[in-house]
């Protein structure tokens, strides 16, 4: 495929998303669902389909070398697939945000004002490996009235693109039109470039992956772009927290799954607590195999302390990794935060109910908890349903982000002449 | 002054305003109002030097041979002045949206959450001429407990630097740190590129002016932005609409005030109506001075219809210039406002209630109008106090932007040991 074709390609589909956009929004709530509920029969139906694809996927990555924690997730079983199923059938159950009247009232002159949620119109999904992001995204978008344009990572392409097609087989069958549905067929890095700067066809842009990807997206789009995941997250046990609740939360919000963006990766330790509870603290994280790295605080009480470098900081581990920086009081907690944290989720564990407001008024994340474990940060766990990400940016959604988060408004007014 | 000081000094402006957002954002709705207050007399009282440094702009802006409209923005004496101080009073009145808990629910496992609405932090204001703006955006910043950064135009620079030593020493006598009001004493445009990437401390831009200034801002800012302000906005006179209100509203939306960005600049007329009314339509376009630029059939029905060219149909004239389209029905209007809008204002004027509703679904804009003027989209016609400008842009923020577009939220968990 030379460049020149694929720019044509996926500007049109961008158009062909925009089009059937426009159908797609005014669809009633029951031919959303129905659509969905038809789209997850048939991904249970033909999901040898999506195997066959995916072992191609598996042999590539085979060859190419990829890790183990890669492999794992970019492999597709039949319990898996059935999953995506499931999920859609879930979207479907979830109340329908479109056409909700946020607001409304009525001028002196008569005018009556009317604020009524609309879809955003066209989202552009770029995403790493894991296939299920392509059943996710496309049945969050659908079932909020959204086309969507995929695409996804190149080492996924097989397992997308069958996922894509039981997708736009089965919608063919209802009233959302298939081009709602766009997968980019293509490994090559312009495409995705492209889709940066389509202001005119695009109304947002969500990248699913890695740190670098991100930051790929945000520098470089002109079209907006939702941003989400990073989270380098920290839990602050302070002078007055209690030993059994910190270690409890401390262990959950570091080992529950190490590689997901809730999980705790420094702990911030006021120096006195450390000093009466370093060595409840060490064997806990031995117990639990957590390998440190920590100020000279903390290697001074603490067994086997690698020494921390700004890296050990400021970096995700996704591992069982834990970095451990000590204080002397919630100030210095809520600095380090501050310059290293990625307003994701942070955590103070204490009994002093002052001290826990003024962490919470204080820091800048999306959630901050209070004796509890940063690992809540979750669509599903919070009770907002299924989620299309994590955001940790400020404007328009923050942390979880359902499907309201995929909406925006309009200001209808109606009138019988009203002029200024 | 060399580049490399403007470097250092626009930087750490905005981590001076960084710092002092965190005092700000957590002070009292009375101690925000207070402060509003002493700003308001204080412009009052030394509105002198305000004029006085004003007189220095205008007579460079002479000399520059700047035209007369422009002139009038850049031009204050005391009445104006004395209206910034008024409006400073009226956003000290406006309900504080600081801390509202907007929803709140309890998980099963007893971990209570709250969504809080908190402040954005750093707003970053990069304005032209008005110099009304300075005083504006200050106070609907500090209201929202956010700190701002200024940028306005050179040609303003003195007005502007007065208005802040006014507000500077003002806020010394206040709970707000004066930080929170930073001033870029800046012609350079290197200045205003700075603000662009620094995504660190400065938490969203929000450009006003002519559509280049947005674009720049758009296309290279690295920092979030709110899109504010170019209305392309179209009447659209259905084939069955009453002929007086049809003709009363687009003259309203024309003349009352050309320049603004909710004025109408585009005529699409069912081609039945005007052959109809064309008469009565062509004696009230001339009484009120209205140049015409038509497609043909506009031509053929109404007198001095210059031939329309694209730029006609794409640009804001923001002068007393309409251009004409005429359609057979209500699809072909709704696809020249795909074409050529600028998700604005529309407005459709029939008394056909289907086809207005037809209209206000499949129109993407973010106000749209029934029988009535788009010269209401605006954030005190509409009730929604003062705005900081009007958002074009889906995400975040539509239509007029009151206080709340300058907030976030937070999610607040507090538990008693919660885990995964």
């Amino acid at each position: 495929m030379t460049t020149v074709s694929t720019v044509i390609t996926v500007e049109e589909q961008a158009k062909k998303a925009k089009k059937a956009a426009k159908t797609l929004g005014i669809l009633t709530t029951e031919e959303k669902n129905q659509a969905l509920l038809t789209v997850a029969d048939a991904l249970e139906k033909d999901y040898q389909s999506i195997i066959t694809a995916n072992l191609i996927d598996l042999k590539n990555g085979e060859e190419k070398g990829f890790e183990q924690a890669f492999m794992d997730r970019l492999s597709l079983n039949k319990d898996r697939i059935f999953d995506f199923a499931e999920g859609l059938r879930q979207v479907a159950e979830l109340p329908d945000p479109i056409g909700d009247v946020m607001s409304g009232w009525t001028l002196e002159n008569g005018l009556k004002v009317e604020e009524v949620r609309v879809p955003l119109g066209v989202i552009g999904m770029i995403y790493e490996a894991r296939p299920n992001v392509t059943a996710d995204a496309a049945g969050l978008a659908l079932k909020s009235g959204n086309s969507i344009v995929l695409k996804g990572g190149s080492s996924a392409l097989n397992s997308n693109k069958a996922i894509v097609e039981i997708i736009h087989r089965a919608l063919a069958l209802t009233s959302i039109p298939k081009e709602a549905v766009q997968f980019i067929d293509s490994i090559d890095r312009e495409a995705t470039q492209q889709l940066f700067t389509m202001k005119e066809h695009i109304d947002v842009l969500i990248p699913r992956g890695g740190a670098s990807l991100i930051n790929a997206v945000v520098e470089n789009a002109t079209v907006p772009v939702l941003e989400t995941g990073v989270g380098n997250c920290h839990i602050y046990v302070d002078r007055v927290a209690d030993v059994e609740k910190a270690i409890e939360i401390l262990i959950n919000a570091k080992t529950d799954r190490p590689a997901v963006c809730n999980a705790a990766e420094t702990l911030i330790v006021h120096e006195e607590w450390l000093k009466k509870n370093h060595s409840l603290l060490a064997d806990a994280l031995q117990k639990n195999g957590i390998t440190l790295h920590g100020d000279e605080a903390a290697a001074s009480l603490l067994p086997d302390v690698q020494p921390a470098t700004e890296s050990d900081w400021a970096n995700e581990y996704l591992s069982l990794d834990l970095a451990v920086k000590t204080v002397s009081n919630l100030e210095e907690a809520i600095d380090h935060i501050d310059e290293y944290g990625t307003k994701h989720s942070e955590a103070i564990i204490t009994e002093n109910s002052d001290t826990a407001k003024k962490f919470m008024q204080l820091v800048d994340a999306a959630a901050l908890y209070h004796n509890a474990s940063t690992r809540f940060t979750d669509g599903g766990a919070l009770g907002f349903g299924a989620e299309i990400g994590i955001s940790t940016q400020k404007l328009h959604a923050r942390g979880p982000m359902g499907l309201p988060a995929l909406t925006t408004r309009k200001y209808l007014m109606s009138g019988n002449g009203q002029v200024r």
